[in-house]
């Protein structure tokens, strides 16, 4: 094609249509994300569009179209050639949420691809590859015919999402970062669903966190944006459940990096902490649902060792050494108990800033995290503590940082008299 | 002040907190058109939060502040040196409107101040200046010594406003251009008014189009736009009021330029369109009215020639030959009545849109505009034509743009065999 390009919609159309409520037509909405991703649609217009979006919404059909066009913004991976069917895992993020680390091997075990294209983590929600990178020798970056290899011959794979996949989401998800335009739920949806379609799985289990850590505070929302995915997968082709769970409370005993790992490989032991257990269980039972096995005997796998070696031949196939010492704290700091009685609360979010102050977790994308740093809890909520036994430990590389996250840490836990209510971990299952 | 600024508010909490529903507090709002002026808050961000204030709107102290800073952010003219009442006056723009043409010199006429700092056309409706460049010699741009001379000797000058008037106005409308948030009430109200009241004027008469031709197309949002704006006036030591004024038909005869000035001076000189006079006389009485004179005998000024003597001072003040031709078309197209009846609708944007097809209006800043296009009308709605008598006269250039000026006037019009109702044409009345 020769001269300047005839572009067949205007940006100020469709943001207007809807700003006013309207629909945007197929055609429009895909030319303005392709617009925006050849950058002729400006940055202060896919702003305001984004505004208008949180502010009135979009139909299902919207989102889908949406969602296209971000997949056809970029390449798109196939599995076809496998022989295998592939399920992926994807988690909107908490705190202590290391569930991909034994669930991936576990899942594997049953002769199933896993390919988990992960991040690293912003915030005080940790990333998947910052805590393999604990593992000495173990890397992230894997080519694409890396990847199809180890899914082949190992089943599991848990290294970073190459930047082909969606390139007009990370344009977008960027702008919205300073634009106040985050939590629109059809732009969470079709960010975390194009890439996760571009990758070509065959079927998909969203756990979507609600509570005090998670990005989604309260279960209607999280209800709502797991809706949103659920049928955005099943539009697309992905067969797609979603958990709805409970990220009030850290998940498990240990929030950082390396003593996640330890944490994680616990698990694959058939020990471990029971909510992890039981989480990464209830989402191994989705998955090799998804794949035709209903009713594969997940907790054998964990018990008899098979998920550990799966576990094991993952980690060799990226050149860690899973027998090597994990990262150790140069210092550490306990917080005890002042009274006798019942952990009635630990709030995931100040725990999270906590261990993110401590160095776990990164400020600005380019900052490296220190993989010793973290919280490791002695208790959970519903324990009983005595007057001066420990509560959790602060993990760190020096002691300069423990005045701050024990700053986080005021308030976010209580001791009372009676236990708390226990609350169930996974609330709700939203199927197709 | 040496080393980086540490910026006090946070660009995305002041967009989060409009988004919400809430109210901005005034050190932030003020920061966020200061920052946006330093170019600190991008336009991405100002955008979001433009989208966010059409959709949740603004409280009159937000309003008030933000217009405050608007003001703030450049230089502020005074006229207390005059020893004379200033008073202004601003139409929100229509289809054949050139009030201001007659209006300056008749309130001048009182001895009163008229300051009408004014822009050039862009769209559909005119721009006084472009209508006033049509007369030989005349220039729009004036040095404030000029201004204050003039004003003193003449007491009427209509020139171009420096740019040093609310420079976040200037940088904030071209953002709102092209991101869909042209039509947010407070933001047109804080354009409107932060230029106003930057100027310096004691009162202001706000004439607040609706209808078809206007930039508010219904009653209920040109009354909040004028509600919006007599509030801001008066909260700024403006005495402010506002008429709201029919504008589903053109105004007077003549959409243009030259043809514009030429129906003008009719004004003056006591005759012309009785639409034109009425709400000529309508804007006069109002602005006496706020400079303490409530009882001046408008009408008479119009008929004894007072006006007019005002009206050639004005012009050749600025350079201009009150006596010297008009621009002439070099072609025009005179379209008949296909039956005999009464005019029963003539729709003002479609007039407005043949008018700037022609060549009277630009669809870009930088073009230049067709002194002698237009259109001129021969009959107004409950008007009655015979068959084949003349509708209306397209003045142009050369023919060629006659079809697509004919092609936006396809239905603009209608002769039935009733009058239609009549419509008021000064609807309302607001003030503080």
């Amino acid at each position: 094609m020769t001269g300047a390009q005839v572009e067949p919609f205007d940006a100020v159309d469709v943001i207007r249509t809807k700003r006013d409520g309207g629909i945007v037509a197929d055609d429009a909405l895909r030319w303005m994300i392709d617009a925006y991703t050849r950058e002729y649609v400006a940055d202060s217009q896919m702003a305001a569009f984004a505004m208008a979006v949180l502010l009135n919404g979009m139909s299902r059909d919207e989102v889908r179209v949406m969602t296209d066009a971000m997949i056809a913004s970029g390449e798109r991976m196939s599995f076809a050639g496998l022989g295998k069917s592939t399920v992926d895992k994807h988690s909107t993020g908490g705190v202590g949420d290391k569930i991909t680390l034994p669930l991936a091997p576990l899942v594997a075990t049953f002769g199933i691809a896993v390919p988990q294209l992960s991040g690293r983590g912003l915030g005080h929600t940790g990333g998947t590859l910052d805590k393999l990178e604990s593992i000495p020798g173990w890397r992230a970056a894997l080519s694409n015919d890396e990847l199809i290899a180890q899914l082949r011959d190992v089943g599991a794979v848990i290294c970073a999402a190459g930047t082909g996949l969606a390139p007009a989401d990370k344009r977008l998800y960027a702008l919205r970062d300073v634009t106040g335009t985050v939590e629109a739920i059809p732009l969470i949806a079709s960010s975390i669903m194009s890439k996760k379609i571009a990758e070509g799985t065959d079927s998909l289990v969203l756990d979507v966190k609600f509570g005090s850590g998670a990005f989604m505070k309260d279960l209607d929302r999280a209800r709502e944006l797991a809706r949103t995915m659920v049928a955005l997968g099943t539009d697309s082709g992905v067969a797609t459940t979603a958990l709805l769970t409970d990220m009030e409370t850290p998940l498990g005993l240990a929030i950082g990096n390396a003593n996640e790992v330890r944490e994680s490989v616990e698990v694959l032991s058939g020990a471990g902490p029971a909510d992890v257990v039981e989480l990464t269980v209830a989402l191994a039972r989705e998955m090799l649902a998804l794949a035709g096995q209903p009713d594969a005997d997940v907790e054998a796998a964990l018990v008899d060792g098979r998920a550990m070696d799966t576990w094991n031949r993952m980690i060799r196939a990226q050149g860690g050494d899973p027998d090597a010492a994990l990262p150790q704290p140069n210092e550490t700091h306990v917080v005890t108990a002042d009274e006798t009685g019942f952990v009635t609360r630990m709030d995931a979010l100040p725990f999270g800033v906590a261990a993110w102050r401590l160095g776990a977790g990164r400020a600005r994308a380019q900052d490296p995290v220190l993989h010793a740093a973290g919280v490791d809890l002695h208790v959970k909520p519903g324990d009983l503590v005595l007057a001066g036994q420990p509560v959790f430990t602060l993990l760190g590389q020096d002691a300069t940082r423990f005045d701050r996250a024990l700053d986080a840490l005021d308030g976010a836990w209580a001791i009372g008299s009676e236990p708390p209510e226990s609350r169930p971990l996974v609330r709700e299952r939203i199927t197709a």
